[in-house]
């Protein structure tokens, strides 16, 4: 599918942003070593000395879209999530917050470019992989912690952690390839429903989600 | 990470499971653009012209790959849970046996590279894109179909049949890029994990599933 260009925007950040988004989509369609700056400025709208005025390589910018990626977790579901007490109330937040983010990225061509890029770390430098990794571990250690502070509140069903953390994870991340905007269900619906079946996974029904 | 040469074997089925495995391996490592014919024969131990007497080019390659993950999911999940008439039998059949086909395939890479490789349709030419589709898109039905009929039954809590169908395959899929068989879980440990969460999540406490 071709990409649409687009008029840039006056602010730096938002020019940043959608330069990353409509990169993770051509990643996405050609794979990473087929793509080359020029296919970027090309789709951006801007020259190839234009794009290099925001992102000095190849490499780098992949991993500036993973960064942009996890900046995005940080600040929509990661620093949310970490004000909340309650352990029920912090998943909840977890699974709706995620679930928006991802289903709130879905491009024209019917995919979270962004977020299938975030998980292609083989490409990235050394340096670079170990921070995306590092970020990443610190994500499924917040989810695991509160799946254990479940358990130690008597909450949780007999499901072992590590699995429940990565299981809700995989869950909310197939959004990324399988959710459309236009179809019959709303973003947040999407949301209701995963909090649901996770919720009805992981806890007692004696706890005060009640299971219909 | 470097790949072991191995020695070819004398059966043509298995040397060509070989192959596709291995090569996924390496489309997931470098990615299919950078990868070559000549690397996969490389990996694999044999000459260039040999790889060619089993494969015609590397776009076929990628469609057998995909073909032969389509395959084994079939022989091992789809056909055995079609022959199951109860539907949460079926459920728990579906699971535990596509759980097996994704963590008896990772690699000492530490992913399950064919079932990665299965998703990148993006690649394939037109023709093939469509036959693989169309056969994700029977086993998604497959699942839909059984969460029907135990909503048809009574069985089923308040969730979204397609919601659930993916979610499912999302957890289960998830484990071919986190799962570890030399860490503390057993394959059908995880399986039995992945199960009991389903199963809380779909079915009403009162159905023959005790939540624990």
């Amino acid at each position: 599918m071709k990409l649409q260009r687009r008029q840039p925007r006056v602010n730096g950040e938002d020019r940043l942003a959608e330069i990353y988004k409509i990169a993770a989509q051509i990643i996405c369609e050609k794979g990473f070593d087929a793509t080359s700056m020029n296919d970027i400025a090309e789709a951006v709208g801007i020259t190839k000395a234009g794009i290099y005025h925001y992102i000095p390589g190849k490499k780098e910018l992949l991993f500036e879209i993973m960064s942009y990626g996890m900046d995005k977790l940080e600040h929509m579901v990661i620093a949310p999530a970490r004000a909340i007490a309650d352990p029920e109330e912090r998943l909840r937040a977890i699974i709706a917050n995620h679930c928006r983010v991802i289903t709130g990225g879905i491009t024209p061509q019917g995919y979270n470019a962004v977020t299938i890029v975030v998980d292609e770390v083989a490409a990235l430098t050394p340096a670079h992989r170990r921070k995306i990794v590092q970020r990443k571990r610190a994500y499924v250690d917040l989810v695991r912690n509160t799946l254990k502070q479940l358990k130690e509140e008597g909450k949780l069903k007999d499901v072992d952690i590590t699995v429940g953390a990565f299981s809700l994870l995989g869950m909310i991340l197939w959004l990324s390839r399988w959710y459309r905007p236009e179809g019959r269900l709303q973003p947040d619906q999407v949301g209701e429903e995963l909090t649901k079946m996770a919720l009805g996974g992981f806890l007692r029904p004696s706890a005060r989600f009640v299971a219909r």
